[in-house]
């Protein structure tokens, strides 16, 4: 099985309301087919994936976790348009597409990633949201500002292109991913728990570990498929992380060692979920496939 | 009496929390570095004056007032950092020193306007605004958001972009300027009210007009000082405008036409506060030294 295909309901339930929250996205017409195009562009939605599965699982109103996993998606978009940009990552393909700033042009890409980031904020602080106690609300709000910000996702950045040309060790790798890619991910998950009834509230944790391990096990895949799959697959140049000169998993461990650590990460994952009185057999479907992949 | 004179206890005070709230602003040294730097750029901090002006004016709790107040500013200061890009306005100077992008390097420059959106929102749900009513903060927010966003001030960077070498009409080139400064000017006075007293919230609508007679004059006299002041007063090359190519009021209207449009604004504001049972003098001191300033 793909992970498409596990996704698949999830992507099509996230794209359709992310289309009409993205209907009147701004005055400016480009700028608003620049947000549609970034934020609609494909992709597996593993984001909004775990915090609408994980809200199902935490019995929470469904209107407001859609809203909520929109959010979490469109600051996915924005930053990957952002780190598309010549400044950033200099790409000119995502998914097999033209990025946002070659389809449109750099300065709609900027915008476009601006104004995506704040729409994230919009839904969060929007109507749909008010089956959530307001406390719980201004909580979410908190913690997607945290995973996203200069502690989160944009310093992982920040270390990634600091590290560019530098070998790093494995801690300081570790370090980038968990806020490069791994906050937004555990973020999506605590999400989808603040979303859930007060009873599901102590498995926080649980599910964040799960998470966590679920993200840096993703971002070692990534590096191993950079080596071992085609570009046409991969939808981007194959070995673009060796051409970047980017410290990678199978670098530092060789690809028996980068293997053997996504095992074991997969292994706490799924330990993390044992912890759960939840039925969680689709959380781990998900993990499985999405680890086993091979694009 | 100078606009810094009239905003300097504002300044201080906004200064001093904006330097506090950036003190672990990311973990990577840089990217914190960049985004002090364009937060401390230094600026009049109009936005911020009107926002612990207008708090104050409706008895608002202080600690709430002044984490707005530099939300706002996070956002206003992330919009120059974008908008000075290469691929934007592409401006080396800004208030006399270089820009964020020169000072350090463009991809630190994207990544610090990114992060200092975000931090405003982090501002906006954390702890100090306790003191406000749980549904009030979620205004605040979603009022935030929606004047930074595609329908606000990115929407009127973007339809000032496409307005580089077109001539605008009057009523287009008010659109842009109504989006691109005039929302977040807008906000800066809602959200003063917004933080203020119960009693105090029927008078929003009355500072509202005021703020946006003010933010458009204050683009007028934008548009007047770029031909009339040096390239020394203003921090910035005279005449750049022209330059760039733009539409402005001076070229619409004249210049003694810009100044009587300026003018009759002026009036228009005054009138606003006279609806307001506050003492609201130093409103008017300050729109009266803002308006009249020659730099």
């Amino acid at each position: 099985m793909s992970i498409k295909a596990v996704t698949e309901a999830v992507r099509t339930q996230v794209d359709a309301a992310l289309e009409q929250r993205l209907r009147e996205a701004s005055i400016d017409a480009s700028l608003a087919d620049a947000m549609r195009y970034g934020a609609l562009l494909g992709g597996k939605r593993i984001r909004p994936y775990l915090t609408l599965t994980i809200a199902d699982i935490c019995s929470a109103d469904k209107a407001a976790a859609l809203d909520v996993a929109c959010a979490v998606e469109c600051i996915h978009a924005y930053s990957l348009i952002h780190d598309d940009l010549p400044a950033m990552d200099d790409d000119d393909l995502r998914r097999g597409k033209p990025t946002c700033h070659i389809a449109f042009d750099e300065a709609t890409a900027i915008l476009a990633g601006d104004a995506l980031q704040t729409l994230a904020f919009e839904l969060l602080s929007a109507a749909p949201l008010a089956a959530v106690p307001a406390q719980r609300q201004l909580e979410i709000i908190r913690l997607l500002a945290a995973a996203s910000g200069g502690n989160g996702m944009c310093g992982g950045q920040a270390l990634d292109l600091a590290a560019t040309h530098q070998s790093l060790s494995e801690s300081a790798l570790e370090r980038v991913h968990r806020h490069k890619t791994g906050a937004l991910i555990r973020a999506s998950a605590e999400l989808g728990v603040l979303c859930g009834k007060e009873q599901a509230q102590p498995y926080r944790s649980a599910f964040t570990q799960f998470a966590d391990a679920l993200g840096l096990a993703f971002q070692i895949q990534d590096d191993i498929l950079d080596v071992t799959a085609s570009t046409e697959t991969l939808g981007k140049p194959q070995g673009s992380d060796e051409q970047a000169e980017k410290s990678t998993y199978v670098k530092l461990l060789g690809l028996d060692g980068a293997r053997q650590k996504l095992l074991l990460l997969h292994q706490q994952a799924l330990q993390s979920l044992a912890d759960i009185p939840y039925n969680t057999q689709q959380l781990e479907q998900f993990s499985t496939v999405l680890l086993t992949r091979d694009h």
